[in-house]
């Protein structure tokens, strides 16, 4: 068994915990977390340790009713390997730590891509991750973006992407993030920094982003303008697409318009926290002009690198190859709706 | 095993399909929907027989393949208690189908309180529906008043409540439902209906209330004022609350500031779909002023009324008194968050 | 004095009377609304003469105190030229009444290309407009693509065009129109009707759009890429751009990050209604990559179209040519932030 | 003239600047601000005197192109009066700097009470504040509510009000500010601060309110009881807020639903920004269930203090009394729709 800390227990951190439990082949050793509120009380609901990720907080814990099973050194000193799952920019400054220690690490999208060996799409390149010391799971766009790219330059060749994210304003609790009513360029600037981003995974694409922000909660949207080396019919694509385990090709007889109905089938499915770990494609919007691919497609910031992080544990540890690691973990969480 | 059949599988009709089906004592025979889409896919895969609410359109749900057990009248005939969940005004159209069979039916809140014998709120009149034929279980609304007025009723006596409900403007799914930006008083006349139909559970009760719609898609929150018949203490009144099953006080620690976090907790805590069947009181917002009682509650309008319609089935077939019939719906849901 | 009937008077039409007035060659000889409400009030405090739409519906004018002229027919009749500024669909409708008293009519872009002469963009197309009977001024949002366009296809030709229109749920007052919270492909199929729309203005233009809707009300925001047939430098499309004079070039240092900034500086400016007749290109976005050209332009639905109303009508009765129109347009509104 | 100082030219700085300009014995000898932006641009097209708020910055207006007059102190030295309009909190840090030169000084009601001699509404307590030298024009919700009270203590007697506050999350160009989609109780605890604040105008008065947060940009929406010393017919109140002239009765025909519309109808009357500086109170709303009031009215936050500003400015230099003020001020806004 992979022993796996896991530091920082918010919306990434308490997800990787439960896909990571759910794993045949892996426990979680424990959860660090900086201050007591609902998802500490759930971690203790649910018997993960709880370890202070900030040692001289221990009594915040405390005042809330919650055991606190030690300070985080001690975690990161005890496991295999450690999920830093905190805020952006705290991950670049928790490296020392797990350096100290030993202990190898995965980090998330919001770090930067100089921390680390390698960038980590567990479709694209897993293998470059094998035995590195320090891995960075790209960020949600990026893991989606590289998702849909990697088949089409397999099978067709991608000459240009084109890619305009539209995004969330800010996750469902998150309600001090705004905007109310605006659509914002963000960045102004163009390109946006995904596309460097999906050349970590993807050292020699030609690739162009746009960002915006939007007053919405649930998921990302994405318009994708793929320029492939060949025409090809939609119908291809569609194929394509439908033999990739992390993409889901919503079919138009369930009448899901948009990210709201597509959470409610999540949802209704049975999904823990209606997760969405694949990315949605509108199969009806898969489309294309001679060798432009147009296509929308959902991506749910909360869970899509959940899975990929479960693979760069494996990939880290040695302990599977890709095909073997992606099988694992889709039947341990579920994955295909 | 008290077989119910379930007209509408939306959701309510879906909800109420899950929780009857968790009941030791119930069974569902099957649900009625008028079109395919991805609800009636998951009824299938859930394995619940599905029928046709709308003859003529069962070649709809053929050319999205999906296995129509039969017209809905078949389903009626069979049951023995039946759940319309359908939207408001369509269950008057269908009590002259459930009198044809001669099936007892309960109906939602969105229906008239002349179309039955009585309205019910299983915590403040269940035996008013004992043997009753036709049964309205009270909108999410009045449920939620209900379920906190009637401890304060038994405990203090009740001079007068005003209520403001500021309602979300549609529920996650419903994308063709505004506004966008905007607060309106809805309806604009005063009081709103809210209060009359909270006097079919309370027919001797002072109460009036103010409706004000916004753009917001998780919950209703109440702001609420009940001038008491006695002086008494914000404590004593989270004392009365807290031993109430289907009120949930929502602890300062754990840092809960709106809907959305409430509903992150429940989906962490493992609530199928994240829905919330108790009202959420804010502990801290519990405060009195003279005999003037204040506080805010959310109210979840998708599911609040589940359990409400778990217990009047209870109660129309005559199967259990209240108190055995709340206990044993709450343990099955595992209400009590 | 070109004698201009206002056949609808919302948000389209209202603002279409201010501006013909304000012109030194035009007079509103009335405008005719189907029902009474503020905007009804409006038009008789600025003194335009209220014609009854549906003839019927005299009376509900008269009782809320507001005088008819007489029926919108009469009106019709006595004017050099009709605006129809109706809902989509509606103006199909009338066009057999324009043609009953031969006076021209001027549509908006919800009607069918097929039902006029020629569609209308005062930049791209004026001349094809002159002496036409019925003539269709393009939508808000293909108003917007054309006018970007056609400098570009001027200065250094245009291989292809790939827009993504990023569109509001619904204006301000609309209240009824969602989503809440969603981002929606809309259309889900691509490419959306906006492309074939702007060769009606362009016909041998290679153009792909696809179209969201998020929860906004203020503009639509069009994330834009332009396939030049030579590589340009950004600061000559910054150049180009900032000599057209319905482009408006939102400078950095004005801090001005979305839509809601920039209605609160036309607002502040004096502009009336807060009104952005212009394309607001934000001028930092312009980028290129080789030969692609990339920007953010935010479109106001309720008022670009508004100038090219007014040109629309000196085109149609040919009493100016194209630069006299649009010098004379922007002059009288004061176009040009 | 009155020679006015504006320090702070944001949302409340810039209205009370134009309505200064707009007084027949005022005049705006100069505003200052902190950064350059629109705003500071607006300032001088507009021909206001631009100071610098912090001397430090001076370089960055120049980087921008916008001409200094010089430091706010040399401002405030020469004014008669200045008009504190900066963000919360700041007013308090300023106020040593206007005793320093000995210049009376308004403040927002973002600054605390105690900050100074007496806070203010024109309609409720004029006289508090002649001849004094630090005054405090309440807040956007304070003044809203203060001018409902007024009329009804002087008609009727006021035995207890009871207010909920629904208030927009953020003016429309604050993009940072949410929340996205959900309600806040806001503050959790009851009451708000609101009913004290109110107490500082009519200081026997008994008052609860209640705080929300919702998606909304436009205007607070309030839901109010009075319980009135006698039993009144909805008609007289309507007859007595009729006389009121800063509170504006929205009449059932004109069709208006809620803030957008609202909006929309201030914009169509011409306006400057849309503001709305009376209560709007919904004349439908206005209902009496025996002692008890109730109604809704929006309180547009941006502008409804701004007519207040002006005739404090007027009782701190003793140049008018209450009515005389309060009709030259009406007169030279155009206040009453």
């Amino acid at each position: 068994m992979i022993k796996v800390a896991i530091n920082g227990y918010g919306t990434i951190g308490k997800r990787v915990a439960d896909a990571v439990r759910a794993q045949p082949d892996m426990e979680v050793l424990g959860v660090a977390k900086t201050r007591p509120n609902f998802e500490a009380e759930t971690a203790i609901d649910k018997g993960f340790p709880l370890y202070a990720a900030i040692e001289e907080r221990e009594d915040q814990f405390a005042a809330a009713g919650l055991d606190i099973a030690g300070p985080v050194a001690e975690l990161v000193d005890a496991a295999d390997i450690v999920v830093d799952a905190t805020p952006s920019g705290i991950g670049a400054e928790n490296k020392s730590l797990y350096e100290e220690y030993d202990t190898p690490a995965l980090y998330q999208g919001g770090e930067d891509a100089a921390l680390v060996d390698t960038s980590f799409n567990a479709r694209s390149n897993f293998e470059d991750a094998v035995d590195a010391d320090h891995v960075r799971v790209v960020s949600c766009n990026t893991t989606g973006l590289s998702r849909a790219i990697a088949p089409l330059r397999e099978a067709f060749g991608v000459e240009k992407v084109r890619a305009t994210l539209v995004r969330r304003g800010g996750d469902p609790g998150q309600t001090s993030r705004g905007p109310i009513n605006d659509i914002l360029p963000d960045p102004v600037t163009i390109p946006s920094h995904h596309g460097p981003d999906v050349e970590t995974i993807f050292d020699d694409l030609d690739i162009d982003t746009l960002g915006m922000k939007v007053p919405a909660t649930l998921m990302h949207m994405h318009s994708l303008n793929v320029t492939l080396e060949e025409a090809v019919d939609a119908a291809e694509v569609r194929d394509l697409f439908g033999d990739e385990s992390r993409l889901f090709l919503i079919p138009k007889h369930m009448s899901i318009d948009g990210s709201g109905k597509l959470k409610e089938y999540a949802l209704d499915a049975g999904r823990p926290r209606g997760d969405i770990w694949e990315n949605a494609v509108w199969e009806e919007s898969i489309s294309t002009v001679g060798r432009d691919l147009y296509l929308f497609q959902g991506i749910h910031q909360e869970s899509d690198v959940v899975p990929e992080n479960v693979d760069a544990i494996r990939a880290v540890t040695g302990s599977a190859d890709a095909e073997e690691s992606i099988r694992t973990t889709n039947e341990a969480l579920g994955i295909g709706l």
